[in-house]
């Protein structure tokens, strides 16, 4: 339904373009939410992209449709556009939204920039800059609404009502004389009191705040759980610097877990930024193929090592690429719970022991299912009750064996502080390959007599 | 750091239940917040559990713990409370909750408490157990704030300072005599106005809204989109039915993210309602097992009809996990990125075409770095160039096949109504293997005469 909608707007917007309906555009542009102007434009070249966001009425639409684009659209866009034009939409930007868009963009430009900026806007932006990616300091924003205690609930809703600045009010901050965070309010609470009480006597003290160095993805973690629909930022002494919308939240929650997913798959959420260059896109995601190519490669050295036993029984060829297959599939399988729940949060070491027992169970089930299935189909295919009695017993010891590993690599990884969703899948898939070739070749050599 | 928080409660809530301390743990329950009592609750077993639900102090809060609980400890723990205890606490959730809590319990006993219900509840309930899972319907509040068109501002904030029972109020929905849904007013624009104003005048008339029959995920994305607070749910009428806040997007794209990373591992999210069972979660993982282990089958299958090329030349034998494994890989990396490109909406079927051909020109880039390492890797182990040139051009193709087969096979499924996260990984895989044993194999029977 909904991409129905962006489809009729893209036909629309084109048929225009191409008639150079400048005046029909303008008007267009000026109904269509700027979030959907954002997606629309994917479907334009960057010089389409150009003339509507040229043609885009009001410049605090203009920048509210940047904000919302492609991050690995801005640098193309930015080079385009007249700089002066470029410095009087980012100077309607919120400033964190101004933030993140300089920082995507090559040094030298964003510096201009920044000299180009009204001095006060620079400095905001500048001092955002300043903090570590990925922090809490680095997606916050410096506008926040905020009061002294001191004053009443009469001048709480004057200053309120001049608060046009503010987009998303929704909670008040109390701080004292020396800005420390030391309330909260919400607005009907201010609806609900007599005019003249103080802030102080009515505001709630058990404020949820995180420090500015703290990690989104905790701070997003918080907010998910307490139910929030903002968190103030401090710093070490608990001086109010900013505040995190729910909004940044979801942005940071889709983040991470697009991040995850990329680096479970071998390659990274910088990946998204290239768009279609190959050549970066290919570099980004060899380092993690070169590996399990070391992996494939070990195990076919341990192939080679039992090549007596399998220029005997040729027939167990037949089954190498199977066991290898379900053991990568399994501790795959296992690591992937394991990744998973340390994201969320749902399995800390505390529970290690558990789920490692958990997992060794489930193994052996799910191993003694697929060794049966397997030790059939082998002894009627080859007419050998011992060639199925042998890949059975390697299917279930190399099923359980790689439930196992991938509890233990992963939980290995996440230990010593390596990112167990890039580090896991490529070292469980070589244990795991490794050991069931050794447990299968093994088994057949044992049973070499009966095979021959 | 809010890790060690939690075992910090953890730890004293222990020691105070092995000392009995009753009166000590109602002190310290009544002021833990309730999400932070629902994490520690993991901690202990389920008759604990019990005891310190009990010791909670405050109904309200006990229905706040129960809510943030993990779905899949409630059957247990709501079989253990007391019955009419447990209605008590039911009746102090919100009617989605309550909804979400009774779906999870077995049939009998959510009949049981339905009935107990006092009976507008429990309508507002069944009324919420009405709509299909995952639709917009069976994730909003029916506790909704809204206001005639007609009346004045004034009032309204009337309205609003008695409106104790409405959680989260930012917004006020605006309906006509009919219940129709046909504005919205923020908070402060009440107070910026005369208090004589009707809303009808004041109002935006533009309201951002989702029918009732709409998937979840497809919510999620339009909150986000349009970084709203919260959206309300209306009929094919237009009539106003209920509210959806952002704290439950947010638990939607969780378990959505969730759900994709473990389809794509071939698992599912139920698995996480399953905690230890290890029969009935080996159960929910084997059919997509034995699909893989089918895929083997057929990639033995045709190994074996290679053998004789095999027995010829048995150093074949040591290349033969590196190909398919990183066909493998390949295929996973192009899958990957397709599935999540689906998911947040950042690939439709209109941009297709460009994303093969730059998988296709990334796989030719990668194909070529890794055929080029292997090549050398043979040429020197095994001290034949020709044995050099057939693993190498093998692991050209099967790359560059697997980037494409990654793109065709995801997008296929997608296609045709299938959840590529599911099905995807085992097809991707076993083609590829096909392929790559394929591709391996011909090349060697070509250079034959030169390999032995």
């Amino acid at each position: 339904m909904h991409e129905q909608k962006i489809q009729v707007l893209q036909g629309t917007v084109s048929k225009l373009l191409r008639r150079n309906a400048t005046s029909n555009l303008k008007k267009a542009l000026g109904k269509i939410h700027p979030a959907d102007i954002a997606h629309l434009l994917r479907y334009f070249d960057v010089h389409e992209q150009k003339t509507l966001l040229e043609l885009t009425p009001d410049l605090q639409r203009v920048a509210d449709v940047l904000a919302e684009l492609e991050p690995d659209s801005w640098p193309q866009i930015a080079e385009l556009l007249d700089r002066d034009y470029l410095i009087s939409i980012i100077h309607e930007m919120a400033d964190d939204d101004s933030a993140v868009f300089i920082r995507s963009l090559p040094d030298d430009l964003g510096e201009q920039i920044l000299i180009a900026l009204h001095d006060d806007q620079s400095d905001d932006v500048e001092y955002l800059l300043g903090y570590e990616e990925e922090t809490a300091g680095s997606i916050m924003s410096t506008d926040v609404f905020f009061l002294n205690q001191d004053i009443s609930v009469r001048h709480a809703i004057e200053a309120l009502q001049d608060s046009e600045d503010y987009e998303m009010v929704f909670y008040v901050y109390v701080t004292d004389e020396h800005n420390h965070l030391v309330g909260v309010l919400s607005l009907r609470q201010l609806l609900t009191v007599p005019p003249t009480t103080k802030l102080a006597d009515i505001m709630s003290t058990n404020v949820m705040r995180v420090r500015s160095d703290m990690d989104q993805e905790e701070v997003a973690q918080m907010v998910a759980k307490y139910n929030l629909l903002a968190i103030p930022v401090v710093d070490d002494q608990g001086k109010l610097l900013g505040l995190i919308t729910v909004d940044d939240v979801i942005d940071v929650m889709r983040d991470e877990a697009t991040e995850d997913i990329l680096r479970m798959a071998g390659t990274s959420e910088e990946e998204l930024l290239l768009g279609y260059k190959s050549f970066q896109i290919a570099r980004l995601r060899l380092p993690w193929l070169l590996t399990t190519l070391v992996g494939g490669v070990v195990t076919g050295t341990l192939m080679w090592y039992y090549r007596a036993t399998l220029e005997q029984v040729i027939m167990l060829i037949s089954f190498i690429p199977v066991i290898t297959g379900m053991g990568g599939n399994v501790g795959g399988q296992t690591s992937t719970i394991l990744v998973r729940g340390f994201a969320t949060g749902r399995i800390d070491f505390s529970m290690i022991r558990q789920v490692f027992l958990k997992e060794l169970r489930v193994g052996l089930i799910m191993g003694l299912v697929c060794g049966i299935v397997i030790a059939g189909v082998a002894s009627i295919w080859h007419q050998n009750l011992y060639l199925g009695l042998v890949v059975g017993v390697a299917m279930v010891t190399a099923i359980t064996v790689a439930a196992c590993m991938g509890v233990v690599v992963t939980a290995f990884f996440k230990k010593i502080g390596v990112d167990p969703a890039i580090a896991s899948s490529p070292f469980v898939q070589t244990v795991n390959d490794i050991t069931g070739i050794m447990i299968y070749f093994s088994t057949a050599t044992l049973f070499l007599p009966y095979l021959t």
